[in-house]
């Protein structure tokens, strides 16, 4: 059955924005009448009945609600955007279906990119919340400097890097239960003096491993870590 | 540094085919005596200078030879293409990235897809296999019947199939140092009898989690988790 994105319903919201309104009543062809499975992107799931199909505002009354707890565990990803904008959407996508909380974007010294759509990449997590049926939408954040993202609290921060000297697998490092700050840097990876900067910031320097990764792959094979060593 | 890819050398070809000769010498403006460093996708990594930069048919002389030896573990993985082909490309790109040895295309009862562009799909590991550095290509296989694909050999073999009577994660059924066979159903999934077939032949059900994925993600998730269990 289609999950519905519409926040705000605690505070009484009780119709669909317009996108999801065309969605329901002329892609989907739903009726007066039609129940309505909803989320709010903040652990509420709610079932409800169509009360008006209108494809500009379709109006529902909720039956029933049931919330979800945030997870034991959180995952918070910085990441520098890489030139090409598909492979970034691609990862959010991703993030999103196998669990992630955050994602903030970075400005390295070796960015390509300065720059993103936020609203395109938001849309895109809230297609992904809605296809994987869950109820809790990630925090995601526009470009900010990686000095400023450095400034972040979290049980343990890793900054994933990889040389000679850095033989640590994510994978060993990361404790379960823990609330995570990752950082992925860009195509050209991390400066030595942005490194030295994230390590006394209380950073760990981190490896996913001997294959050279590209930006995209190297998060979410992070994300996918993290996920799974609180399985 | 460039790596290139060219199959046959220890069979005596010793220059670069049409596509890698104009990459190296039109794009990437190689000279004669510029040392090019390429990777047979069968183990060997070769330093070589190029005799003549030929654009059409590149020339280089082997300086020096180093075999890398498969991995102690083989990840092999079927898979039903998804209907949209960018997100099976999207799978083999990433899977190449962080390691795969075969991944063989299956036509299921709920397949929404009957054919795909192997040459394009090569195309796509190829380049991902150089971009990532690594020497051994997987082998890539056109779509055969899902009977057909039950008929491997493997010491574990799963079968990724969501449900309520599902509990056992990937994670916990995988032992490391093993060849696994992995099979990733459509969208809409399996169906029941493809399900018993497959256990009949000796595959075991295992689930990814708890989350909804879609066909690509599963398959990169299949393939990330046996990764990671052989750190």
């Amino acid at each position: 059955m289609n999950l519905f994105y519409q926040p705000g319903i605690p505070q009484g919201i009780h119709h669909l924005d317009v996108v999801e309104s065309h969605h329901a009543v002329k892609v989907l062809r739903m009726r007066t009448g039609d129940s309505l499975k909803i989320t709010d992107g903040q652990g509420q799931f709610y079932e409800s009945r169509i009360e008006q199909a209108d494809p500009g505002k379709c109006t529902f009354q909720i039956l029933n609600a049931r919330y979800i707890a945030p997870r034991k565990f959180s995952i918070s990803l910085a990441i520098a955007p890489t030139k090409n904008m598909d492979r970034i959407e691609w990862f959010v996508e991703k993030a999103v279906e196998i669990g992630i909380e955050q994602i903030q974007f970075i400005l390295c010294k070796n960015s390509e990119r300065k720059s993103i759509n936020l609203d395109r990449i938001q849309k895109i997590a809230v297609s992904a919340l809605k296809q994987s049926g869950q109820c809790w939408l990630p925090k995601i954040s526009d470009i900010k400097s990686f000095t400023e993202s450095l400034h972040v609290t979290a049980d343990q921060k890793f900054i994933c890097y990889v040389d000679s000297s850095n033989p640590l697998h994510l994978k060993s490092l990361a404790e379960p239960n823990k609330n995570y700050w990752v950082l992925i840097g860009p195509e050209g990876d991390f400066r030595a003096d942005e490194l030295e900067l994230a390590i006394s910031n209380g950073f760990i320097k981190a490896s996913l491993g001997p294959i050279r990764l590209r930006t995209e792959t190297a998060a979410l094979t992070a994300c996918h870590t993290l996920n799974l060593i609180n399985l």
